[in-house]
């Protein structure tokens, strides 16, 4: 079973145990307003523009991203495994 | 009988079962937020951009999708079957 | 008398019948949400884009329509007759 | 003295008897919701857009016309006569 | 002392007078919804589109116009007189 | 120390007496709603259009302006004085 | 570890001394709505315009700059230090 998102939607596993690393990628604050951060495990073609074309997204399966407070909700179980989806939109930084 | 959808919308026969299936696609979460699941059965000519341009759809009939918590709300009884039907920006993902 | 719709926007018959016979379009769920079904009566030129071309509907007179929940609330009586007018895009599928 | 509209604004005088004429255009329904008729008396040199371009109005000088039910709430008194002033996005139809 | 309003902003002389004149423009309806009239005194170079081109306004200094009831809130005192500064679009139509 | 704007932002050493000048720029009304004046010391490159160019901005380094009366509540110190800083469009006009 | 932020974002670390310094920038007003200065240290690779083209940023890696008072919520912590994370469009100018 495999999963293909339409346009600009980026699947993304979360990741856990990085959050709470010292030293690697922390988002502190409140709870409500911290980021998260997650592998890419399947992206859309891209997003489609008003002009007809279609805009190749700027990350790929396998980038560790850090993404916004609001974006992990929406959440898909593939074989077994909790999933995020969410627009390219709402990634804001890859972490390399 | 035959529905026609028009421009980018698309009807949609909910995937009831599938969504209880272990190992199949399970939207946890809260029942107010949890997006899903169902089988194309007709789209669109597509969405009639601002250009002139008419863009063909990305889901085609009979791909199964997951779509969000919110697109499930329009509903449409035909031949004594009650379908969704919704635009296609509401889907996330095609389950290939 | 006749009545010329402006642009994109489409004047329909209201179906009362259909909505409740069993096989035929019916449009369950809360009084408030359900969308609704009629015979298109008049239609605009088209939609007038900003670049200045006009595009002609996907809709034509005769075709039976299901429309949103919303859609129906602007009427209007034409020899006797109440009619309802609306943007097409409040059109979701065309029966047939 | 003479009112000129700018842009796709439309002067109109309201045709109050008409609207309780039987077997002509009723406009039912909540006293705040309902739409209402009149005579184009004056019209704009046309919607400029965002191309620069300019696109004329698909209404003329005579045209009796059916509006929304807010777009009567502008009056202009010219000569000792009230005078609605209104976007023609606001007119629904024309009536022949 | 000279006011330059800047793109598609106009200043405005109020016409106090005018508007108790009978058989001139005058705007009824309750205080708070009334449009106003006035004199141009001083216009912008026109409106920067998005294309990167200018629009010259349609008003000119001179006009009389008529304009919207809240677009007469910004004032601005000029050698003692105080005038108004808008933008075009909430002048409704030019007295002629 | 110099402070370089970004795109189509401007800043603005306020103008406390002018305001107070009996023949000059004063700007009436209730204290909240009331436009300010001040003297353009630093402009951005250009507002970025979404057509890829820049638009230079229509105010220069020593310009009077006046703006909108929600323009002057970001300020910034430099070297001792305090300054504010605003997008080109809450620019009402240039006093020459 | 390195961030890399997409499109238009820029990562940023808050310049806390800086803002104490009498005759540098400081940026008084009530807590709540005043801005704030930093160091840029990444830089996304441009916005992604409607165009299909991408505007390289207008900030670059080193620059000091004063943001929005709500910009500076989205923090991310790199090896131990506590970065801010914004789309470009929440920085004001450049300190040089």
């Amino acid at each position: 079973m495999k999963i293909r998102p339409l346009y600009d939607r980026v699947v993304i596993r979360r990741n856990e145990e990085e959050q709470t690393t010292a030293g690697g990628i922390l988002l502190p604050g409140s709870a409500k307003e911290k980021p998260n951060q997650g592998e890419v495990v399947a992206v859309g073609d891209g997003k489609a523009l008003d002009s007809g074309e279609v805009r190749p997204l700027a990350v790929k399966v396998g980038d560790t991203v850090v993404f916004g407070q609001y974006a992990g909700s929406n959440t898909i179980e593939v074989e077994g495994e909790e999933l995020i989806i969410m627009g390219e939109s709402e990634i804001y930084a890859v972490v390399e």
